[in-house]
């Protein structure tokens, strides 16, 4: 039964499937169908702002003939949004006609919004209250910090002085423009700068950053602002310094696949380019209509091809990066490899512009391969799904593509709260289940190499059950499964959520001990990026509790630690975690990078009071 | 007839392949029927000291019988070696079966050997002289290096204190033990130590490097010692810390392929180790054999797998250093995502142990997969092979394993000076050929693959004619070609060797550049990874000369810094080109590199004279 099953979905040949995905890819062909899809990085905050569900479909596509066992995802309207961005201000953000900038604000009709509880009076006045950021918490959020006094307070010699490099163009002070930058896409974290700056070139970003260590003005570096953890917004009065007005691709080596671009191209626009080329991004984010590939590379930003392509430090060939004195570091290599001296960019990848700012990037871009194919399984146990995971390893080697895991509460939760999305197998006691895509150069082998190792993981008892897309539609829906999982959540009332890494073999066992914490009062969910490790744990309940809560932390952390994990897979500490950076951390290595801390930034101006805590860095510099 | 050839070699199956290599590789099947391959990272060397030839074939293993067409390499003993070893102590290397350390010292008879003309008087003195170095110089050699008063010189109580911690068989001072060490693997770079020291454990370094820092005893960390630019031999006489004794390994994760190690694990042990887990390392080296993971990712080797597995800052999960002052730094996580703070382990990659020792290792491995295909192809121009490996990383793309670039000198030249080599391909007047490789997780499709590309590759022009190499006599043949070069151009006389990365479509300009330079006093030669945009270029003639030399440098230079390429690709600095540093790196990167070393490493005890230009360190530190 569970094999017919299997076969009954991959006999037919997906032939409809193969010239749409050489045009854009899989993924890409999800969003006109589909809901607003969850935040980011790995949907860890999945409450999106969702435009209120309409019955219109994006313009010049026609919905596909609904499948018998796959029902068309919920349709919402694509074409309003750019209107709700235009409105505030947020220039710097570009959409296109096949992904939506869903992270967008929502003023006044926010239903979620876990704010920080950190904006202090001070900072409070000048932030524009209308966008109805909700006061509770979601577990991590940050203590109230006090502002360093040492950093000079701005004033109107500092902006004249700004409008002298910038033009009056690149100097904002208007306050809903600001109060848009002040504020994170979650409405988590709230600062209160009177000043956003806008440069044009390295050179302006020099003179600005030159100008602001001579006067000890603390800056916020911010690309499209779409980060988990506070790192892209003021927490005082820092200097906004955006870099959306450097969005210019400077040359592409279509023999190598090497782009080189200014840091504040959004990674949407360079995939755009460089499919026209011939190659892919190697790294895709739900963010990718917004974030800038400058921010990805100062998170260290994961995302959907890590399994493949592996992190930024494996694919960033050079930066261009401007110090906190104004010091231009050009590091801007395009060469695969290079091994003179130390290779100081990587200081620069994941260090959250608390180092430096980059201003320039050049990145290896993989060839664009045609053929993808999407599979979705059930196991009956969480070793088959380690088993299972190896095999593919194995077997499908180099077009295995994505790995993503879920339990089967995350599969009812998606059932119950998500329009128009269906479970392909039929309904069962499967405890877990696995998405497997393959992305390779040639569809028919590909797709036959996918099936034969299907069938054999079914013969050695790996899969319960499962099926492989036959169309765009069929794999849009297994997709809309798996990232709408976050989604789902937050419809759920209260939802805490944690980004870990864990060994595999130790992923599922906190999923299970915190079941056994929380009982009855909460429900918990493990899903994930099981390819790379990467756990993603929601505790759901009707409303917050300080009670749930601290049955939650510190033990997750704790726990996380215990098991040589990482309390940030893929998010950065930013604000939110900065102070708990001893749990994945020695003590020694803390001190190490406070200490780089010091050396390459002694005025610490740069996105103050995040990434390290503040007992490692000198008590007069208050953070 | 160009596309009969193609096809008369690629049509039978060749069955008889595949068993093989799903035991060890393809390449791990080339030794014991070639010519000793020439050294480690590029075979930028290539004088390796090669045992006289005899005919014995290694233990239990037939020859292949040969083909029409392609005659078996010239055989030379294998097993005789680990005596020579033995004989100089270097009981940290190993030997097995299917591969020989053959960069071993050349007691008496060493033919060749470029040497410093680095060593003071005061150095020698304690160098056994009967290695019989030659004083010849082969361009970038150092210039006489003053030692740094600042440094402590040796005394009995610090032996003793070194025998508390590590017990008489830690401290070595026997000097025929202690002259291996001070010289390297080609006998080019020769210090003056008179002490070396083999810890077993982390805490061991640890204290010897407290110890060292309180009494700044200058320190050079030693793995292997297969280094091509003086980076793992003392200067003058500095105490060894030889790594070799810290050779376990920790743990392995056969669901994710993560292994984690001691530094001075040997990389062909760790190969073999994780291959029979299913498993490869991100690695591949000529010098395998000797050489030790602690000293890969010390020096950020590059290798054979570079194109397919990328660099080890990709690979690289986490790492334990000790550093300068005795700390101990752990970063050794085995998680493949990990975003919380700084990511301080890239510091130690590349940085040629001047920041710090690498004692333990966690890195990820690649699923192993069973099915190898080598095809050797001649294109009429450059611009061919540049449009042949787009294709190739277009058609291949997940199966591309090596794209090895070769101009019709470097041929020529291997046909003329290696035994038992022959041309695949008709003589004819091809200017360019190219060895492709590609590995994957079926045969039967990816050589298919393969086969339909270069097909498709004849027909657009690209190839002028090929063959595929139907056994692993074949495949060892056609590498044997590419891996010679090295050892060829050494049987001329004299050899310049530069290593340099220059952007692709750039790469062959200095080849021609340097030909009407040289004239007819010259011969020049241009092959390498194309794949990697990485250029080893060789300038031969039948004795050294300065005005040979002069022609080159700083010629070679200059247009490489010229072009935005690094004078460094793969080898590193070390003390051979440290004070060229600024032809590939600027200023304030040069600046900041030393800043950073001057944080972790104020005694500047580690590594002393190498990396970095005297003149970006302070005066008073003398290097």
């Amino acid at each position: 039964m569970a094999l017919l099953s299997l076969l009954s979905h991959s006999r037919a040949r997906s032939s409809v499937l193969r010239e749409p995905l050489r045009q854009g890819g899989l993924r890409a062909l999800l969003a006109p169908w589909a809901p607003p899809p969850v935040h980011p990085h790995d949907r860890a905050a999945g409450h999106a702002c969702t435009p209120p569900s309409t019955e219109l479909s994006p313009p010049g596509r026609a919905l596909p003939p609904p499948l018998d066992w796959t029902r068309l995802g919920s349709r919402t309207i694509s074409s309003g949004v750019g209107t709700s961005l235009a409105q505030y201000g947020l220039t710097n953000h570009t959409l296109t006609s096949q992904r939506r900038s869903y992270w967008t604000l929502c003023p006044q009709h926010s239903s979620f919004g876990p704010p920080a509880g950190i904006a202090t009076k001070e900072a409070q006045h000048s932030v524009n209250d209308s966008f109805g950021v909700q006061r509770r918490t979601f577990g991590s959020a940050a203590e109230p910090i006090q502002r360093n006094p040492d950093y000079s307070v701005l004033n109107s010699d500092d902006v004249s002085y700004f409008k002298s490099i910038l033009g009056d163009n690149g100097v904002v002070q208007d306050k809903d423009r600001v109060a848009v930058a002040n504020v994170d896409w979650m409405g988590k974290y709230k600062g209160a700068s009177q000043l956003l700056l806008l440069p044009k070139s390295t050179n302006e970003v020099s003179k600005v950053l030159a100008y602001c260590d001579s006067r000890r003005l603390a800056v916020v570096p911010q690309g499209g602002n779409t980060g988990l953890v506070g790192g892209s917004v003021p927490v005082h009065d820092e200097v906004i310094v955006n870099l959306g007005g450097m969005d210019k691709i400077i040359s592409f080596d279509n023999v190598n696949g090497i782009l080189t671009c200014e840091a504040g191209c959004v990674l949407e626009n360079l995939s755009t380019f460089v499919e026209n080329e011939g190659f892919i991004m190697p790294l895709d984010l739900g963010a990718k209509g917004s974030c800038q590939i400058g921010g990805n590379i100062s998170t260290n930003a994961g995302g959907l091809r890590f399994i493949r392509y592996g992190s930024l430090h494996g694919n960033v060939l050079g930066l261009e990066v401007v110090l906190a004195n104004g010091t231009v570091l050009d590091m801007l290599t395009t060469l695969r490899k290079d091994n003179t001296g130390y290779d100081l960019k990587h200081l620069f990848v994941g260090s959250e512009g608390s180092l430096g700012i980059v201003t320039k990037v050049s990145i290896l871009t993989p060839a664009k391969l045609p053929s993808t194919n999407v599979a979705f399984l059930s196991c009956n146990d969480y070793m088959s799904c380690q088993k299972l995971l190896l095999a593919a390893r194995r077997s499908l080697g180099e077009i295995l593509s994505a790995f993503e895991f879920m339990d089967r509460q995350c599969i009812d939760l998606a059932m119950t709260h998500l329009e128009g999305v269906h479970n392909p197998l039929p309904v069962s006691p499967y405890k877990f289940y696995v998405l497997i895509e393959t992305t390779g150069s040639d569809e028919s082998y590909d797709k036959a190499k996918l099936e034969a190792f299907l069938l054999r993981s079914m013969e050695d008892g790996l899969v319960a059950d499962g099926v492989i897309a036959q169309d765009i539609s069929q794999a849009s829906n297994f997709w809309r499964i798996r990232e709408g999982i976050s989604e789902a959540s937050v419809k759920v009332g209260a939802v805490y959520k944690y980004d870990l890494s864990i060994p595999v073999e130790k992923l599922y066992d906190i999923v299970e001990e915190m079941r056994s914490r929380v009982g009855d009062t909460a429900e918990v969910l493990g899903y994930g990026h099981l390819g790379d490790g990467n756990l993603h744990l929601n505790i759901l309940s009707s409303k917050y509790s300080d009670n749930i809560l601290a049955q939650i932390e510190p033990f997750v952390y704790e726990w996380t630690a215990g098991h040589r994990g990482s309390i940030s897979a893929e998010h950065g500490l930013g604000l939110m975690k900065a102070e708990k950076i001893h749990y994945s951390k020695s003590p020694e290595a803390v001190q190490l990078m406070a200490s780089i801390k010091k050396l390459m930034d002694p005025n610490s101006i740069l996105n103050p009071y995040k990434v390290l805590p503040r007992s490692a860095l000198s008590p007069e510099q208050g953070n």
